[in-house]
């Protein structure tokens, strides 16, 4: 049990009012209001939780190039039009397409543990075994550890990269990004050196049996080997049994494939401004998600949240006065395609780009806003930090924003990630356990009405 | 995907840094490196997981009075004696026994509905129905409204509480509070003016199947008549079939009832604090839990929390200059008698009570803290906040602490309530949902450091 707390409420909100001037404090008491009409329309009617259901539910998993994605092109165009915009349409990108195919397995060969099936999954892009390829394997830690071996310890293995991600950072979107070399260029680090294929411990802070996948990248003039992610049991696992039996072998078999490239879209919904039309901010999520699970918090969340921010300011009769953009990217996880295509459309039309904002991290409680601008631009954004305090949402911190929205950069003048909390999702990143039951309806719909929030203001005020 | 943030670490320490006196800023450093090697500790090593792991698994559900009550005693005895503490000990109290039986189940009678099962559990404390029960139902969104009909639309009836909790709270626990008078008082309420039971509403803002339980309280004078929680979906069909028959009956069976009462015990560990042991702060959760499910969040959570505060100051050598006390309460959810005696034990040695902390709200990430105490007390707490930057928790709130640590009140110069996420824990709270699979490690564990640094502070500097 536990009582109510009383408590917060419009306090900072109030000591704004108390000490500014009168225009300004009409001007914050009324954005204090539009704000909590927002959170009102999405807490009590929000959309994006239903939204999630059907998109996870009825489309489920949509990597790039798959008849999912398509699908899912036209629900994101279907639900769009439904909000009633002024403007729904598609911006064409070719994208990859990668297929992981049907056989996907690893066991241990060896006196200690022989005949043990290892959880593994291909890692986005690798090629497949050509039927089954064993090896003995060597274990590192490093990129830098793989390249200080003598070639006798690499040639004609697998390389064994296990190192942990760090539980130490708060944020484990920093454990992330520190780990992330290991998947990203383990498989041609590895080959380079004359091994066979890559194994990767999976980038996740959580001891389960789930193998994360997520993107590899071959480099031009070595060999292209196959690489897989373990699950972290499973790594540590083959580390022990290593230890035990360091001749042992492992066997995989993997018949992902890479096919050719597929016509694919960006889906882009717009309120037109009332004032300044040509001003334009973006917010969105991408479409495409890995083949496991289905694609929920990475990134449904972000799609629907997006989408949401739009009917939120519809349904509230919050008329922009800058052009407001929802946009659906293809192709975020294994290309950026459709980002990329974004940022080279709005340039080559001269469009006047405000601010980007994206979500990716997930949709669990909403904590505040990550923004790359220049020092006035973020202190202005900070600025409506005390608007927020009543929703607990109030980290405007500078970081970094998003990797659909990055490629704006130059032509924009802020980039804003929206933060949430990041406790639970590597847990179930990139895996089959990614899934609608793991999102929160109340979270969910938060994280679009702080996000709502903050792009009324910059359509009122400009940056 | 999400990219890394880079951000925020020491950002607001270092801003006290720059302006403090010297010899300020020296406590300071040494604060933020003790608060640092706290999170470290709990995030590399913490072991609040895997204790919860065992209390929900082996001995599961544990309501006052029931056997697995007095197994959770000895498990809490042995846990904190194994932390190598200077006293474990065990504060006798006699508990309330009530027993759910074997029978709960409730049905519609009627043209339309006829049959259907309604998902009930009862009210804690509710008495049986001595057989089946069956009676015409009258719906009411409050106890006033109750209060204000006609007898003969009463009498003979069942009055079904169906008031939603109010979605618009971001702090779920407003909600809870404002909802929650229909569950504790609506059977007396109702039996006051003739009806035979109270059907309640389920306190949650999630619309599911599960019945959600909960204590409620008989008056003087007034009969006792069954009450029992409805699932939110199972309210929602019960009140359309009501529009579209109102003579529908609801047959409600349920074999629950009250023995004599039971001994049992709070759990007490102590650190000796180096400097001033007389002077106590006291940390606790509460270690019974309702029937249903295995009481992971409520209270499991808060219960391996405050252990773990004291085994994190043993394992970082931050020993206390002040004792430090975890408790693990008997009774919470109801009767409180292990608040009140440990309250009542206090007062009866004389005890001189620095601060008391209570976690009783979920295992969620941690927010902050909710503090009553004088306003001074107030500040000089508030004043630390700046430490619990880098993680994440900075909501130092006046607002009410805990059910357990209240009795406390006029004993103690600060009642603190741990503050994490709120947006989950009404999702599950008193029902069979409420498991260990709903706990995150690094949520929990982060939970803890934040408690511990606090009361380690508390510990260097008094109040």
């Amino acid at each position: 049990m536990r009582i109510a707390s009383f408590r917060r409420a419009l306090g900072l909100a109030a000591i704004l009012l108390s000490t500014a001037p009168l225009a300004v404090q009409a001007q914050t008491k009324a954005d204090s209001v539009a704000i909590r009409r927002i959170y009102d329309e999405a807490l009590a009617h929000g959309e994006s939780y239903e939204n999630l259901r059907y998109l996870t539910g009825q489309i489920g998993a949509r990597l790039s190039g798959s008849a999912q994605a398509g699908q899912a092109v036209q629900w994101g165009q279907t639900t769009m039009e439904k909000i009633g915009l002024d403007r729904v349409y598609l911006q064409e990108v070719m994208v990859p397409h990668w297929v992981r195919g049907t056989r996907e397995k690893a066991q241990i060969k060896g006196d200690k543990g022989k005949g043990l099936a290892l959880s593994v999954c291909a890692l986005g892009g690798s090629v497949g075994t050509s039927g089954k390829l064993q090896a003995r394997v060597i274990e590192v830690q490093s990129l830098a550890e793989l390249a200080a071996l003598p070639a006798d310890k690499v040639k004609g293995r697998f390389v064994f990269f296990n190192r942990p991600m760090n539980p130490l950072y708060i944020e484990t979107g920093q454990a992330y990004g520190e780990a992330g070399d290991q998947r990203r260029s383990g498989a041609a680090a590895a080959a380079r050196r004359g091994a066979v294929g890559a194994l990767v411990r999976s980038l996740t802070l959580a001891h389960d049996d789930f193998p994360h996948t997520g993107a590899m990248r071959y480099e031009d003039g070595v060999p292209q080997v196959p690489a897989a992610a373990l699950s972290t049991n499973g790594a540590d696992k083959l580390s022990q049994l290593l230890k035990a039996d360091p001749g042992l072998t492992v066997e995989l078999e993997m018949s992902c494939q890479t096919l050719p490239d597929v016509k694919s879209y960006n889906v882009v919904g717009e309120i037109r401004g009332s004032k300044y039309p040509e001003e334009i901010i973006t917010v969105g999520g991408h479409l495409d998600s890995w083949d496991l699970g289905q694609g929920a918090h990475d990134d449904g969340t972000g799609c629907t949240q997006s989408m949401e921010v739009l009917r939120l300011l519809k349904a509230t009769g919050l008329r922009p006065e800058r052009t407001v953009r929802a946009v659906l990217f293809m192709n975020e996880e294994n290309g950026v395609r459709g980002g990329n295509q974004y940022a080279a459309l709005a340039k080559a039309a001269n469009e006047k780009h405000l601010a980007a904002m994206e979500s990716d991290g997930g949709g669990f409680t909403p904590r505040g806003f990550n923004i790359e601008a220049e020092p006035a631009t973020v202190r202005k954004i900070q600025g409506w930090q005390p608007l927020f305090v009543p929703y607990n949402s109030t980290e405007f911190a500078v970081g970094h924003a998003g990797t659909d929205v990055e490629p704006l950069k130059g032509q924009v003048k802020a980039l804003i990630g929206f933060d949430c909390d990041s406790q639970r999702y590597f847990d179930i990143h990139h895996t089959a356990a990614d899934t609608f039951d793991k999102v929160n309806r109340r979270e969910l719909e938060l994280g679009g009405a702080s996000m709502a929030a903050l792009i009324y203001l910059i359509s009122k005020y400009g940056l």
